[in-house]
């Protein structure tokens, strides 16, 4: 394995703005009390002793603290991002440290994120944390790769390990989005409330006495239609699974088909997962004033084209709403550019949610370090017992709750 | 097959009830559109001409709308109930139809439940609509029996079915109770509310500024607890599952373990499954003036032999509330004698929620019949086609929702 | 003062149901724990001694334990019920106390009222305890009444003492109802869930997915819009006052006109105070199935004889609902007779909020028992420091409330 | 009256703001729809031909759709706003019209400001729209001047014109804020929403599992309190007065005394209207890692300097955190500096609560405009039949309602 300082030095935007990354840090790390533990016992016992890790994953504040933890542990880490949510005062300040190379700044192309991949690959690193499987599938073009083991944390990078790269991954990969714990607490509780709180952002309009269209009523739909039917809005949902939607309907919603839906909203958001939920044959349904806004993972469900090919006029009212007049006079207003409403318009999951997700990245990472042998090759869900052992610690953790370890329960 | 004339007569209390039974199925009957719209259409179809249905189940209201589905559907219909269900007007209107026989009493003894089930066996049916097994386990003793198909509606029924009984039932056994649809609108929004109801009724005490420890964070109990919160009670949640847990704390419960619940709590209400979650240990720590409830299916939950060793004095206060005096002055409070809650004080579940468990029964039924074949022996959840068609019905049926057919999602 | 024992003896349907009056007395009493603690204050101080108090006042369990610390302090007792809600075992059990006449039973007419109210002036008292000012009107007639001071329990007593009566009663009344304290809490948090339990005893039927107009929202219709919605249920709300209707809307109910209102409801609840909000002109505009009931004061909100003139057929479905069948098909289905839906389906107000209500009445007869000279003659509200003296008592009784005393804060 | 041109020029910050200022209004303007009829109206009629209003108040978005109603009416204005608040940009934009004279600028001192104050009387208005009292207390001072009525937007201002300016103030002025509309709205529906959206954007932390102590349960408190709970937190309230505290319990809150409530919360929120609610006595009780913030109009609910006197460090973790350190290690937490959290940490009440104050404020100086002589002297309230007629337009401008005009009441 190639020593550190023989790699090419980092690619990072500005080196100055590592006290600001500082800085930045300091609250979050403060609310990540299961990261805050681990750091701790990763510094006793240094279970990634001898390890390079391999990462992509967002570099911004709470991916800092993970990073901290995983060091703590022991591992050499060499890094890349993502083009455009790179925080570079965070990129700067994980840099300073020595046993870390990272190359991503917030300007790059996509191009330059595929070399930042290479570089990432090119260190040799034996475990790797992968954010949609592109270091995975790098692995695959070179039989030289020494990678034993690997985390991977999206649905999407796991949907290629079980189409494109089945059977060809040698080695356990653990994905993490895959685990219960966080698919509900994620979606429910920290999706719901954000998408809330972005869309008070970005607005400075009530909640109460406005209707909302929710189209979708998975997790993320039934965390944003509680939590606006809680703030009492007056909630619309479109779903068409029967199950989910009696349940929408047994949740207090009123459940609808999309077209009426749409003539009877005055805020729309789609959380479907599919493509073009509001499209060309959607904008003539659509109320004069409405606010459309996405909290899926892509923001394709809002066809923002079409509505632009519809429109006689497209303009920016304020830095996160534009206005689309049509022929007929119609206001549309898209918030957000249609991307995920509690990212462009908020700051995201909660602290302590991420905190969860990126304990399940450490544990994880360490049960493969310790025995990568012990796992079958490729992917497979975040083993039970870090899932409960987590969910006990997270109990342990929250301000509501007074059960603090399992042996208190009696 | 025996001629039904040729069958042992009815055995029911007492013929003269029937016009009060007639009376008391109306108003259920008015409020299970699903049943309705099926009765319209077995009628025209007579998808069970030529059958003879043997029957085992609670003999009430709900299920005498049931049995006049399935005789339109052309059905021939021998039946026993459960002692103590039965309701013996409805029994006395049901068996005023020529082609049922009843068997059954409300004050009937194990032992003459166990010949009422010979009974219907003796009849020769060629499908069963069991609860609990008992006809099915009776057939696997009887080799000459002519029984092609069968549904169980419990979810104990099933478990014997895949223990005692497993591989030896030869013909197909659709389990009612495992569709998730059922689950889903039974547990969580019919148990939850009518919980909340038999408090109220039981004891005229008020929810609002109560605590409620609610034990079991299942979908019961998930359904009551979110039931009492919503009512303006505190509630405190006992539950070892930490996903569980998680997911009553970020409900805005307080998670708690037992003690310190039962400590604090002014109602316990008990929904887990298992047997003597307040028993001898937990005396100690219950307040004065606690009442005590429960909502799982056994009323083992609540050691009542315990509390009365434990007691000084135990008598009726009312006569859906046993006082427990203890020597050190404490007063426990137990309501409905700890059986289910919703039945002992209140009505059981809505009638709509009857009206879908018992669409599943006569869809199931239907299916059976008309290709028997068609289905691999032995246990076996509701067709998923037959789930998706109820929960769309059943949403046609909702005063709340305007999504009246699948078509309509546009 | 004649003694008691010279005046007519008791009045009452059965001395043979003292002991089941008794019985019913045991649960109500340990419910009402401020006027456990006045009965120990009063048999220690007896404030009342001496007085022997007049009594007007429905007789009931909870009327019953009011009368046992009325005792405790001192006074004699000479009273009455009201026709038709006079509990006949509960008078029983009171009869038997020497220091007491009752002149009272379920089945007395209106005259048998009136002569009952006769005894009760003739026996002397000096204190009256009224409900709807009978007895206070009684005493304007009769110039040698010895009367110094009462309590007027009703808004509608307090209207007659404002208009009729005005200036013609020489001593002080204290009018319980007007008390902010007891408006807020019967009102909102008594009627409110209470009346969605009478829904839910009367008709078995779900309140999530049902849509129910409340027509008035007022604090009694707040609170059972309020309830509703929390159950999950669609409210629409009618509101002729535009605060309290836009009070509706930010609190999530939908503000309509009363037509559409009617035209989209599956349940309608009245409580406006108003007659015939239901009257001839809406029936065209009602759902068929649709329910309706009463939570006012009086029953003629719905025009039930409108109804009647309206429909080809009238009849009970069960005890609690009248099906009116039109002639275009329609059914309506009215509940409890249009009387307040939380007494007759029901059991009206928890305990504990009555608790409150005769806590005040306790507390304001032993004020004018102590200085009757302390206080202007005429109708007047109960005294600031009696509604928070028993704001904080009741305070300290409920179970989610840390909040002992006064002194505690801090 | 001297013409505008002869005034003293526009003092602002700069000029070139003022394209700026023109965008920010738009999105503002698009979401006051009571303004935007008003404005039409007004255009229409010129109630205002003719007047000069002197103006205090601060200078931002909604005041400048305000303005432009105003001017539409035919008002010439002059102004100044409040140092600190305001939005140089608007202000310039503003200040393009040739019929206004603006004095503010954001960096304006106290000294400043008073200088603007006496710029604004010098101008010779017939009325006031006066925030404070300050225009309305220059008048008193100058007998020479021209106003015959005013409005003033404050309760602060009420006070003042109640005790030090009682009976010299010769000319009617309304008092915006003792509308009941405004104030329910604004505090229970403003407020509250908008202080949980400031704690999300400060801490980026969960409101679920979080538990709240809220000081003070009076409008603001209980619509702070009831966004949280409704959000998932367990909430804590401290209420001296028992009334209100019963109202919190009944809400479903805890009610505690202050020094429990303290050492039991992760997060405190004051709002009581008194200064040092958490002072040096409270200091003790808080928890590590406590987080406080203040929603009442002072800041001095949160007393920093003791909380500085017992630190050993103070140090801003991030722009909107600060962060004590105590001797035993104790950390914490000062949201937005202890300023109102709503404002400093997000955008203020939303902006149709703002449209409906500031139609109360467009409506009264019509009013007073029309028919001066027809106000009594001195500070009143708005009128009824002003606050009826905004309720019903506010009503008609809700997405969730359907009550469109009174006269739909049928």
């Amino acid at each position: 394995m190639t020593s550190l300082i023989d790699l090419e030095p980092n690619v990072i935007a500005d080196e100055g703005l590592a006290e600001l990354g500082e800085k930045r840090l300091a609250w979050t790390r403060a609310n990540m009390p299961l990261l805050a533990a681990l750091l701790r016992e990763f510094a006793a016992t240094r279970p990634l002793a001898g390890r390079r890790i391999g990462m992509c994953l967002h570099i911004e504040q709470k991916t800092g603290v993970l990073i901290e933890v995983l060091r703590a542990g022991g591992a050499e880490m060499v890094m890349t991002g993502s083009p455009a949510t790179t925080d570079d005062a965070v990129a700067a300040f994980i840099a300073r440290d020595p046993g870390v190379r990272v190359y991503a700044r917030n300007v790059d192309t996509m191009e330059g994120h595929e070399r930042h991949i290479d570089r990432v690959l090119a260190s040799e690193p034996d475990i790797l944390l992968d954010n949609g499987a592109d270091l995975i599938a790098g692995t695959v073009r070179d039989s030289a790769h020494r990678v034993v083991a690997a985390t991977e944390e999206t649905t999407s990078g796991a949907n290629r390990l079980r189409s494109e790269l089945e059977g060809v991954v040698p080695f356990p990969v653990i994905v993490i989005n895959d685990s219960p714990l966080k698919m509900l607490i994620e979606n429910v509780y920290g999706v719901g409330p954000t998408v809330v709180e972005g869309f008070m952002r970005a607005t400075n309009c009530l909640v109460a006495t406005n209707v909302f269209a929710v189209i979708g009523y998975g997790a993320c739909g039934r965390g944003i239609a509680r939590s606006l039917r809680a703030a009492g809005a007056t909630v619309l949902v479109v779903e068409i699974d029967p199950i989910r939607a009696l349940e929408a309907a047994f949740d207090g919603m009123r459940v609808m088909a999309r077209q009426p839906a749409l003539a009877a909203a005055s805020v729309v958001i789609t959380v479907t997962g599919t493509p073009r939920v509001i499209g060309r044959d959607q904008v003539p349904h659509l109320r004069d004033g409405v606010m459309l806004a996405n909290a899926g993972h892509f923001g394709y469900e809002i066809d923002r084209a079409a509505l632009a090919e519809a429109a006689v006029a497209v303009e920016p009212v304020t830095a996160l709403i534009d206005e689309y007049r049509l022929a007929d006079g119609r206001r549309i207003r898209v918030l957000g550019r249609a991307e995920m409403l509690n990212l462009t318009a908020a700051t995201g999951n909660q602290i302590p949610v991420m905190d969860l997700g990126f304990a399940l990245q450490a544990h994880s990472l360490r049960a493969l370090s310790v025995d990568p042998a012990g796992y079958p090759a490729g992917p497979q869900p975040v083993p039970a017992s870090i899932n409960r052992r987590i969910g006990v610690d997270l109990l342990g953790t929250l301000a509501s709750v007074d059960f603090r370890r399992e042996e208190d329960y009696a």
